[in-house]
């Protein structure tokens, strides 16, 4: 598009700055930023004026992790790219990266062709790719060097799913050194999925096989060592380290002693553990495997570890997994077997929203809400200052946000192709009302007015922590 | 001033983004910013047009530790405001906040109206106060809370220096009650004065008399240790805490310990701690008195512990603690007597320029620069985004930087009133070539266009970290 | 005494080994073990054969903490040494080390002398002194080497007290020093007591004068800071120390960190600390008065600290601290101001019996009770192997424990001179039944049979964990 | 044997006491000891006197951990037990604990048979066995109860050596179970050898072969890794943990931590990483083969945390992992391959010595020797107090040992079957002069006097730890 755009009249809240500003964009692009009421803003022409008065004009939020049609346990994950971005642009979400998954014996090229062929067309926002490696060998470890080259920089491995997604300490070793050598960022699942299996396969012979068992065998202790275990492998390597979806606050402490030792890691968490926990697991009658995913839910007391680790830098980025089975049909692939559910939660959808209840819950600053879900991912993942903020020369994909609107979250209002809310019933304060990508409005005023195709692949540069 | 001032082709560096963009400046504030190219850059109309190409355009520094005309030991630091805040300008310095001091048996009132005096009329850049606190009691904790009202913000105590500055415990717990209820700062000279004034004496009685000897009698653990009591005490007050001139890496491991735990402290560390040593105060001839400060220069394997507390953010603030004194006639005092050599070394001409150079040599980032010299300050102290940063609404205090230029540090060359220069002979990389004041030229080209009395007194508002 | 006696069938309990022996005494001393049925067992004759079949022979307990009629708020310890030591007999301790006390303004000789005089002719049992430094000054310090030289190898010092018996860190730093010279041990009651003054003042001014409120302002947070710096103390003195009474889980962290560190640190905690807490000090009707101690007992979840501590030998000690005073006439002097209530609680008689309770409960091992509560302190205090253990040329005191006897505590049955008990009403198991003092019965199968006088002045070399 | 021996003269030192004190041993074991000096004394009655006049009469040394005839590379460990045990004995060893090996595809019991059947007849001194458990599986698990209750009850895994003695997490976890409900005692090497081995194929392909390499390509954060999952694996099992030759100082940090939040886990080191460093294996011409062991030496600075470890009790036992291969014809296999050269070293005989030459260099105390040396393996492992003390009941498993004696370590003296020493032509001070097993002469006044078959095996209880 080449028309021109402006903003007026509201609060910039960006991860380094609250100011009233005027926004002019301009070929997609944020061309300028003038503060209210100076000669300046006043000489902004435009096609279209959007009015924030009252409201937080901020960047679209930048989720790392997504899992679109993500085959696991016999099934897909529920949400198409299709369906899937259209509901993060509800939710105030202009960037997903997804996973493109290696599968053992095939080539990352493989796994990447495909998640393109499911992608391309498709998004009603943009999107870019991290390469699941499931199966590191020399092939493999020359591939990654091409991927980091076209954009694709962070590969994750799994210290959990064996005989699936797993990687031993061997071949992560391997991958990371390579990492180290081009670039790229190692993702990291860590779990001791080794040491997992035995515990399911003992829980299951007793008997246990209700959801909540899922969440006492992944032992948050389990969760700790891999996260350790991983830290000691990058630092032999040489490389940096992202830890995905921690919920353990004994994992929290291994990055906090990591960090404190001036080592290049990072940590992830997800709404779901930090509004969420094993009493959602132990709902009764099944209902437990809605909140099935892993790392699992864990006991309430670590959530106030994780807001402590947000506060603290320790923990950097809050992404989704967003991982949607439907409660039948899918989930209900594990009834009697706990380790037969898929693991994964819808939540592309609530992620903003949920942050932003946290700003105004007091767990977290206004700015840090823009700084853990836009600015800090485009960074961690090489977007940046393209996406995550609002600053002259970034894409304009911008939210206007009414942080006094209420809302209940529910599955019978989402946009996500799902039939259970994990959050049903939940009251938020605040909420998206416009949603522009690449200057081009996605969501008018609370109505949809994107379209399929708009999105576009994204080719990303290496992390920017790494200096 | 009315004029417009537009900064073009420069690499605008903030704290948290660099981007090319132009800068335009409207009645002393920066109006707005264009991504470089745009028709937006295109249609700013100016009075004055920068060229920064290849150049970076950057905030104004801000020094939160100054003190000019600071009487010590029956001497005064060498630089009035006049002088010293023309170095700084000189130096990249856009904003000094400085430190009245109240005497024993005075009231607050009556020291900062001292400073105010002093200061009034004669500055070259903007500059606020801070104000030490030397004698607790009922009064004094009333006029605080009528300082924070009119600007002051933030209240040095002392635990160094018994008879002079220090404050006892119970004083220093009621100031930080009431800083507490008021939104104050505690800023806290961490030594314990009563346990070193031991081993001064102890020295001295066994003929240690030379300046080094100055170094091994303010022992790190003694930093360490009051670093760990004021932070302690701040936890039973519930108030937030600033460490001033961190030197110990023992000293840097209690304030990891304390923000691992979540809590509100803060540490500011001097660029003669990260880039002198020991060996200084060691250098033969009484030449080492020109090193001598509280706290001490540090052997050289503390700069290590120092540099990455800045880069893990368990330091987040370099300041000068500038308080020269001539090498003649005023170090002089303490030949044979090391305790009587006058605590203070030059440096507010030269932290932008060191720091940069730290750039330079891989310790810090770019954008890290600017946070710890210029952001975190201003944000530190109620400053931000008035000062700090370049952004829509905020002072036009901006240097355009050379970063390929080359320079020798010299007392032969400097703008401080003061005989010596701690990094004499030193060669950088980098150069402050102009620099605005509100949008007034202050340097040009490196030429002084500069004038008494354009820098005004600035009122702050509270820390902005405390939410 | 020159007979002879052995103690047959009994399972000896020391610090290291528990076996089936018969212990033969000559001349107030072990003269030898044998093992129970060998022809070596057969062969000890003697004059007195004690029959401790299903019974533990364990070596006399060792206090090495007690204030017999201690001067304290205007009134004194209510036990004398007469009493005092009668009452520790019948608990099955054998030995005290007690506090002298050097006041303001007085040599530590007369200090010491006056302790001599209380106690000589009166004791039950033998004893020792530690000496309270209240005025560090240049005689003081060489008072302090005469000291060890006759057998008073620790000096207690206070961070509490202001104006009573408290040292600045520069008097503590001096002794310190003069320790690490004449092999001397500092003990510290560490609490800060100026900023501990100030919560008294603010808490009596918001009218909370009940004895609860002694609990609260006496927080947690200045026991642990005071613990910090006084270890950091000890550390630039090169000097050993030994703080007493620990009851806060902070401050056994920072032991813990320090002897990590290496550090020549001890820690002692007493039974009120493992067994009463916070609720106690909350009882209604000024009945909490009776458990006003200092340190002061902390909320419940500190006991779990102290358990571990003492199980991880992060604690060594249990000593009582032992300071009564009479609920009626004296913890009466504090109705309507907290701060007026003497200090100190009953505990002398009752110590073997609880830590023995704690073995039962699975706290501790046999043998760690018998480390903590007789081996630890003595060769702490320097009376190893005299006192402490059983062990061939060992003072001959010893108890007879039936380990499965019941008994209610209650001041309706003890001995101690006050007119409560802390524990009054607890069950325990085990209990003390016949204890040898240098081979003489002090205690015959509960009757007492002990006189005024048989216990001694016993000189102390220096501790002995110092190589 | 019947006759009756009495030990006179001599300083006894066990863990616990250093006390003047006769010795007198009926039927080989400990009857009764005596002050010296005393009636009791006087009254012992022998066959046969030893006079250890001006002599330690100490317990004979528990080396827990041996490998003799052990199976390596091809190759055998080149002691057996009948020249093994001799040495021991030379060395003042008087009990072993070697490892019988099961092979993967084999029973425990046939390993263990077939380790009885290489020890029994042969051994000059008394000796035990632990099991290594290469394929945990649920037979595996069945017989580990079994060998619990016939004395074995001590089970080693192998975090290294894939393909060979292996287990993954999940056989240790189940191992970990089992023996957390038998009273057994995991024992692990503790290095991720699934990441060492990428190393050493990387290493090798980069024609780094040297012996030196071996200690390059086996990091310390690789050992300091397993450690850590190691504890993790038992806390998660309920289980108590001890790990065997920690050689790193980040090993040793992570026990320390375990042990400061209370777990049950222990360390052991050996003489070879507190003597020996990285310097040894790069000596040049292919000597340092004669000090590849794994884990391997380390730079020396790791030495000083090692001792620090025994002071502070992180670590608790000093065994050899006597493994010798000689430098002919067996290290020689490595010759262009470090991987290749057999793993371990010598040391069964100079054990005892090398210790007290750290007592007598300040390291450690002389009750702390004879505590890491003999008292503490022995209680680890189920041995005490027959073993590793000198109490009425033990074994008469004493030393009489010269503390004045000089000697030069050396291949021409020594009596372990190999042709180099580890510790060539270094001086010590102490030397064993005569040693009784269950009070048998093995060695009287530095001649040989024992024979084979004289030890006996020793069937073990469970760790007293544990409690």
């Amino acid at each position: 598009m080449t028309g021109r755009t402006v903003i007026r009249g509201g609060l910039v809240v960006t991860a380094s700055d609250e100011i009233h500003a005027d926004v002019l964009i301009e070929n997609g692009r944020v061309a300028a930023l003038a503060a209210a009421g100076t000669e300046a803003a006043g000489a902004f022409t435009a096609d279209r004026t959007i009015d924030a008065t009252g409201k937080y004009v901020v960047p679209g939020g930048v989720d790392a992790h997504t899992h679109m049609e993500m085959p696991f346990g016999g099934t897909y994950a529920s949400d198409t790219f299709e369906t899937g971005t259209r509901a993060a642009a509800w939710g105030g979400t202009t960037t997903i990266v997804d996973f493109a998954v290696q599968s053992v014996g095939h080539s990352l090229r493989e796994g990447l062709d495909a998640w393109h062929a499911k992608a391309e067309g498709n998004c009603a926002i943009d999107y870019g790719f991290h390469m699941i490696v499931s199966d590191v060998n020399p092939e493999t470890l020359k591939e990654m060097d091409l991927l980091v080259e076209e954009g694709v920089t962070s590969f994750k491995q799994f210290m959990a799913y064996p005989g699936v997604f797993y990687s031993d300490d061997g071949q992560i070793l391997r991958a990371m050194q390579r990492a180290a050598d081009n670039g790229g960022l190692i993702m990291m699942h860590a779990e001791n999925g080794i040491a997992i299996d035995v515990l399911v396969e003992q829980a299951l012979a007793r008997g246990e096989t209700d959801p909540r068992y899922h969440g006492e065998v992944r032992k948050a202790l389990l969760e700790a060592e891999a996260t350790h275990r991983a830290i000691r492998l990058a630092q032999v390597a040489g490389a940096p380290l992202y830890v995905v979806h921690v919920s353990a606050q004994e994992a929290v402490a291994e990055l906090t002693r990591a960090r404190d030792a001036g080592l290049n890691v990072f940590g992830e968490t997800c709404p779901q553990y930090l509004f969420l926990s094993t009493d959602n697991l132990a709902e009764p009658g099944f209902e437990g495997a809605k909140y099935v995913c892993s790392t699992p839910l864990r006991p309430r007391e670590h959530q106030a570890a994780l807001w402590k680790g947000l506060r603290t830098n320790d923990l950097q980025v809050v992404s989704t997994d967003h991982c949607p089975f439907c409660f039948a049909g899918q989930k209900d692939l594990g009834r009697g077997d706990f380790s037969k559910i898929p693991n994964g939660m819808p939540g592309v959808e609530n992620r903003m929203d949920l942050l932003h209840q946290a700003v105004v819950d007091g767990h977290i600053s206004r700015r840090r809400w823009i700084e853990i879900a836009c600015a800090t991912p485009a960074r961690m993942f090489g977007l940046y200052p393209k996406k995550g903020t609002i600053v002259p020369g970034a894409d304009a994909d911008i939210v206007v946000y009414d942080p006094h609107a209420e809302q209940v979250v529910s599955a019978g209002t989402h946009h996500m192709n799902v039939d259970y809310s994990a959050y049903e019933g939940k009251h938020l304060t605040g909420r998206v009302e416009t949603v522009l990508s690449r200057g081009e409005p996605v969501v008018t005023e609370r109505e949809y007015t994107g379209h399929v195709g708009h999105g576009v692949y994204t080719p990303r540069s290496t992390c920017q922590y790494l200096t």
